[in-house]
């Protein structure tokens, strides 16, 4: 049986319609800050975890539980895709991904063939049908990739950077080469979302986490057509497509165009100023993650300020500027949650 | 014998005139990057160098000699005036600054007594003085101090933060003691940078490297006023200011009325857009580091698309988005350096 989740506040917001409640959820929600999770999950690699339905789905629905979310978001990593087809890639505990032999050549595209869904990623597409048997009609599931950009500069640079200079050097030097990688990262992409969506998620947010590392230009000549074309591919799916990237003050307009229906926005800018650079987009964001090590007389009156200058935009999704950190204290989270629903939409219609 | 600079390009971009060519300097061009100062240095702490007048002289004027910048930068460090009162700082190579007892409590501001120039930073003085001794008169010297908000992020993070949340936790939390600590370190600066300049130095940069991690909100409530603070302490001195922070998009038009004359932007931003936020004062920036790798073709475009953008305002200093990294080729710092001045004015002059 289909559900129904015309009433689900979060699809309200991300459609610009009235939600019964100001929507929240966290990115990186689920997991290592949750005592539940460490206590479920060993020291494997994150990998081994999520190719378990029983395990990701459980914890994908932890922090529903324990916070009263408005959203689940689906236990997985950037980098499902890429390692499901044999690209050699991990993630190390407390590194990121690790890549064994990095792309830097046109025979390195071998090594990103089609992604078969059934084969390749069954257990994810378990791991959303259990979802959402267990989700009430008013939580969404969110499920996730990460753009081809950021893909990417895992994938080129051969682990985390911070500088991203091979990346940087291969779509300045070789841009038909950089063009070709993009595109099948978006097809990885527009696979790997595809098969979420046909399982029964709700909505996708595309994570673009590094586009921030980009100057506008560069990110309009290299990241954004291969975002636009998954954006495209999932355009006829019906489901909010949300695109999110850290340090995006300058590219939020262009993102903007890319076909996304929702733009996450950071902590570093205020949602009223999002709005006048995005227009007519519903927003999501933006407390600033660190606050929440702050106490509860600074994240509420951060929380407040949030939800009135989201107030700004044709509709607002509640949540961090950023990921939670693994050290943040999940009664911190609840009290945000509490606050938002309790006061978000009264709040919201008096700043309005 | 008081040298005249009225030439130096680097000083008449800073005040606005026109200079006889394009001047450009890189941020961190002395140190670890050139093969003449991993030949000079040994494997010791970076203050014990800092503190040798003859090893940082030397050090300073390298940059100068190899690639013929504008200015040279006093090789220097931002912890050098906290480290010299005794705070108990030091910086460990390839982690940084690292406190042994972070700032915590109201008591920790005895910690930080006024700075004694003559007697704490006496070799700061001497090795200014050398390295003027040296310079042409077409050549500044770049003297520099820490932004209280960047310092005060080592002191009560107690190193290098990627969140901040301890020193946003304080600030927040203890909004007095925060204004307290700030202040100090103002008058740290001031003392600091005012001593640079009473030995020779031609100008002065404030580095507020890490305030793009602050809100619009908080940069203006917890950073701006020690900031202002040092501008104005140094307005009398007749020499330019420089404020440089990086992720600073959105607080461009803040740092623009704390005082500063010239306003460092980092690569996310181009000139052509800072010119729109932050009005009339010179910009100094802003070729993204990462393009330095990126081969000569790469780096020539950039090169003259910052300086068609830096020509928008009305002085235009030429230089990296953000620091030299460790293993940048120098010679592709040298090409830089000699498009800049072959090229600049003209195609500057064709932007305008």
């Amino acid at each position: 049986m289909t559900k129904t989740l015309a009433t689900a506040p979060f699809l309200a917001a991300c459609r610009g319609e009235e939600p019964s409640r100001l929507p929240v959820w966290f990115m990186r929600q689920a997991g290592r800050s949750l005592p539940e999770y460490r206590a479920l999950r060993g020291s494997g690699s994150i990998l081994d975890a999520i190719a378990d339905p029983s395990i990701s789905a459980e914890v994908t629905l932890q922090p529903v539980r324990r916070y009263g979310v408005d959203a689940a978001v689906l236990f997985s990593d950037i980098v499902v895709p890429v390692h499901a087809v044999g690209f050699g890639i991990d993630v190390v505990p407390g590194r990121g991904p690790v890549v064994e032999q990095p792309f830097a050549h046109e025979r390195d595209l071998e090594r990103l063939r089609p992604l078969n869904p059934e084969q390749d990623i069954a257990y994810v597409i378990e791991t959303v049908e259990k979802v959402v048997e267990e989700l009430d009609e008013t939580t969404a599931l969110i499920g996730f990739a990460g753009a081809p950009f950021t893909v990417a500069s895992y994938l080129v640079e051969g682990g985390p950077s911070r500088t991203f200079t091979k990346v940087k050097a291969l779509m300045h030097r070789e841009p038909e080469l950089w063009a070709q990688l993009a595109d099948r990262l978006a097809d990885l992409a527009i696979a790997f979302t595809g098969a979420q969506i046909d399982a029964g998620a709700d909505a996708i947010q595309l994570f673009d986490s590094w586009a921030g590392s980009l100057s506008p230009d560069e990110y309009q000549r290299f990241a954004m057509p291969a975002t636009i074309k998954v954006m495209d591919a999932l355009a006829s799916r019906g489901v909010p497509r949300i695109l999110f990237g850290v340090g995006t003050g300058e590219l939020l307009s262009l993102m903007a165009t890319t076909g996304a229906d929702v733009i996450g926005v950071d902590w570093r800018v205020p949602l009223d100023v999002a709005t006048k650079r995005i227009g007519n987009h519903p927003l999501q964001g933006n407390l600033d993650p660190a606050l929440l090590f702050a106490g509860e007389t600074v994240i509420a009156d951060a929380t407040r300020d949030v939800i009135r200058r989201g107030a700004s935009a044709p509709g607002h999704i509640f949540n961090l500027g950023h990921g939670v950190m693994p050290d943040m204290d999940p009664d911190a989270l609840k009290f945000v949650v509490d606050l938002v629903h309790t006061e978000g939409v009264t709040i919201a219609k008096e700043a309005q």
